[in-house]
């Protein structure tokens, strides 16, 4: 029991709760024998859905939760009011060290301001940054800062970027990870003032492979590894791409059904473009993490169904094997101070 | 002649020229008889393209211009020294009143100044964006600032919303245009500084039809016609747009060809295809235009092809047709003094 992995999962949080996040708990232990969930939440909703299931009994534990965080909620206050809630208890695991880490698909907000009032930061991360893993052409790239922070100084870009090459490198393991900070032209005297003020901090970096801006239009192309940006702009990027990517595929769904040739030519292709498509799903890749916390806690889609929290929970693994946080900690601390 | 529309195109710009601007040129002239295109550049260059077509002579009258800005040169400095540059000429003809519209595919920093600095604003208008038109589910929406101006005020984005409106409501002919600012939340409390602080700006403008935030995720499903932002965050949105649209289509193409069941498919898929994507092309609706200037600029993707450069010509037809200058000189003028 000593080696496994502990993971609390907010049965309550997202669309699908908690029908796909049991479901995803079950298949992630079933999948791996190094994982223990824990369940937080309702005991009788996450009962009622956990008995459809077979699985190690000694792989999930239910915690009772009484409170839910809903999204509509001012996330300060939620964190701070509702002390039964799945959020507030999972992540009272993490701190405890009860837990390794935290998933939810719950309430963005309170995940975000839990993060910090509850697990909180490793000493010398000056902000954690939401970091998802995004498609892209042929891979995949990680996009810091994706909402954490609005309104970021060239200094937590900095931290962002070194916090986003030790995840690259070693959950993903991407060898010398390219970092590019996102800007509206290639060279170096363009962008506004906070991409102008970060920009030489990342290029005199020696914990970085800094390979200078770039440009929107080659974050799909796979133009770089760690992609740092404020979180407004990260947070455009991110739902971009979500919306963008949906509304052609289903234009180009609508195209194929517009005649009878073209719905024959549908069934033919349907099988390649459903493989070809899964690549740039964002749910194969987990949720997304919340990067410089004492402890790890995961962030996935409010929509995420059961095959997102399963990856999201074996991601933690990684994370936790790679011993990613002592390896911020020393960076950070050992760099900065 | 009084009649006629007059644009002045530079021909020497973008990655295409002089070939296909000069046969975008001829398209635009031979399509309308109230168009007359100076076409702007090295004269040998020109006369060498323009005798491959047939057109009313009466119709296109080349201005030669012996120098060409770069994308590579510093802005300020490429439009203060090269007087004699096809953008510097072009933008003169404007300023003075010898053409009603300057169109170019060329550096869009030397675009942005010359703008400025030549052609000059219509009094009250703060700063002049460049607000594009992006493909959306079913239609199109206008993005606006898009890459004219770096770290604005909201007294900026306030006057892009109206400029905007006037442009959609009359170019485009959408009636009360919506309109609604990026943001990373829909609700009124989310957002940057710049955002919070703009918002009742919007919300008290009795000249426009705000319909508050609007994410990302929206902008492709044509959640609003008039998309406000600032620059930074517009070109982002933009060259993402660009960059998500081809790499998808790139690995739809290369998903049907994977084998023979497919390629068999995506050979009576295709007219269906190319029909539905053809919508979602940005070229079909034109440049991009500089909004209140005296006098009209638009600008092209580098990458323009005739068809894009025609368009851009026509569009100035009905910019002048509907008055807009006036009507935004009226509403800043009127509404801001």
């Amino acid at each position: 029991m000593q080696d496994m992995v502990k993971v609390a999962v907010d049965a309550m949080g997202g669309d699908n709760a908690p029908f796909e996040i049991v479901k995803g708990a079950v298949e992630a232990v079933n999948s791996r024998k190094d994982i223990k969930v824990f369940l937080v939440g309702k005991e009788a909703s996450i009962r009622e859905e956990i008995r459809k299931y077979t699985f190690d009994a000694g792989q999930i534990e239910i915690i009772p939760a009484k409170e839910v965080i809903s999204t509509e909620e001012p996330p300060v206050m939620a964190i701070r009011g509702k002390k039964e809630s799945s959020i507030v208890i999972g992540m009272n695991l993490v701190k405890n060290k009860a837990a390794d880490a935290f998933v939810s698909a719950g309430s963005s907000g309170a995940i975000l301001v839990g993060g910090q009032l509850i697990v909180g930061r490793i000493k010398g991360v000056e902000r954690p940054p939401l970091a998802p893993l995004i498609p892209t052409k042929n891979g995949v790239s990680l996009l810091v800062d994706c909402g954490a922070n609005v309104d970021a100084r060239p200094s937590h870009l900095l931290q962002f970027a070194k916090m986003g090459s030790i995840y690259m490198e070693n959950v993903v393991g991407i060898k010398k990870p390219r970092v590019a900070i996102v800007n509206i032209g290639a060279e170096e005297e363009k962008g506004n003032l906070l991409v102008k003020e970060t920009f030489p901090l990342l290029k005199n970096c020696q914990d970085i492979n800094f390979i200078g801006s770039i440009e929107a239009r080659e974050i799909p192309n796979g133009g770089a590894d760690v992609i740092v940006c404020e979180a407004f702009v990260g947070n455009v990027i991110l739902k971009l791409y979500e919306g963008l990517g949906s509304t052609l595929i289903g234009k180009i769904k609508e195209g194929m059904m517009s005649s009878l040739r073209s719905k024959i030519g549908a069934l033919l292709v349907k099988p390649a473009l459903k493989a070809t498509l899964k690549t740039f799903d964002a749910s194969q890749y987990g949720g997304a993490p919340l990067l410089g916390l004492n402890g790890l806690v995961v962030k996935t889609h409010g929509n995420a169904k059961a095959n997102e929290i399963k990856n999201s929970i074996i991601q933690c693994v990684t994370f936790k094997e790679q011993q990613i946080n002592e390896k911020i900690r020393q960076n950070i601390i050992l760099k900065d101070e």
